[in-house]
């Protein structure tokens, strides 16, 4: 399980950051980690849990560029989603994913990127997830979990964790998402 | 000043986002957005206003790899720093550069990183910062300012304000700064 792959993997204390709240800047700031984390020549693996597999993500077609590992295990179902079986089924998937790439050792940093909603929804039992971390996060991974509703457990297990609040947002103004900065 | 560079800066609305608050995650988000406009084939400038110059920096050693421009025009002086005729020169010396780079009408993206300290602390008088950005901003140039205390006019003039609180810190359990993750 330490297969130290980085010059300072073996030394170091991954952290396990949150970003969470209401805000703009949950999944951006892991993403401003990732680049920090990829100019050091880290391993990197991001898994998103909500969001559609689609390539018009400008995160999607930085990573590829960069040859970083990425995978969308959601279709855009969200917590409002009518087919409940496909959507706890496709959690489940992320899940397993991100327990294979966590165990491997292989990596520098891993992104959970919205991985808050399967356990703040129930589709994961949060506490399965925490006593699972306990016993095989290695030690020099860093761990980024972002999304609203970060449960308490998560909290806990956490090192660092950060509220996003919005205090201006430009949709009160009628200006729409924008390509290149909000996706 | 409209030298479009990319495809879509003619119809696209460009948003100041200000990333401020006591938390971490203000210029790590900047840079998730600069890795995504990066993504797009966006031409991206960031000038940092406190940190010193050093490629010690993981999002330095990413941006040079990257192509992107950046610029530090601080040298870890900070508001506590003795020599205020430095400190006022250089803050003076990074507005300039961003004020060429913001009016030339090239750039999809500029970060003004920390920018908030030299109006803050009076070093730059905030009115006329903005002032000069009401006359001057190409309308598809996305603006991104980070630093704690935004001043009221700058989070009046921006659409898009995030304030990062901090829940949890590792510094309170004796963590250091990890490097890839926090620079």
């Amino acid at each position: 399980m330490n297969n130290a792959k980085s010059p300072d993997q073996g030394n170091r204390t991954g952290l396990t950051i949150v970003n969470t709240g209401e805000g703009k800047g949950k999944t951006t700031a892991a993403l401003g980690v990732v680049l920090r984390a990829w100019g050091r020549g880290y391993k990197i693996c991001v898994i998103q849990f909500i969001k559609a597999k689609t390539g018009q993500w400008g995160e999607i077609k930085a990573a590829k560029k960069l040859g970083i590992e990425w995978y969308t295990t959601g279709d855009g179902f969200t917590w409002l989603s009518k087919d409940m079986d496909e959507t706890t089924a496709r959690a489940l998937h992320g899940w397993e994913i991100a327990q294979g790439k966590i165990a491997s050792g292989e990596y520098d940093l891993i992104v959970l990127d919205e991985f808050t909603y399967p356990m703040h929804y129930g589709w994961l039992k949060t506490i399965e997830v925490i006593d699972w971390l306990h016993a095989n996060k290695p030690k020099g991974l860093h761990l980024i979990v972002t999304g609203r509703y970060a449960p308490p457990e998560l909290i806990e297990f956490a090192d660092l964790v950060t509220e996003m609040t919005p205090i201006k947002h430009p949709y009160e103004k009628g200006i729409k998402a924008q390509p290149g900065i909000e996706f």
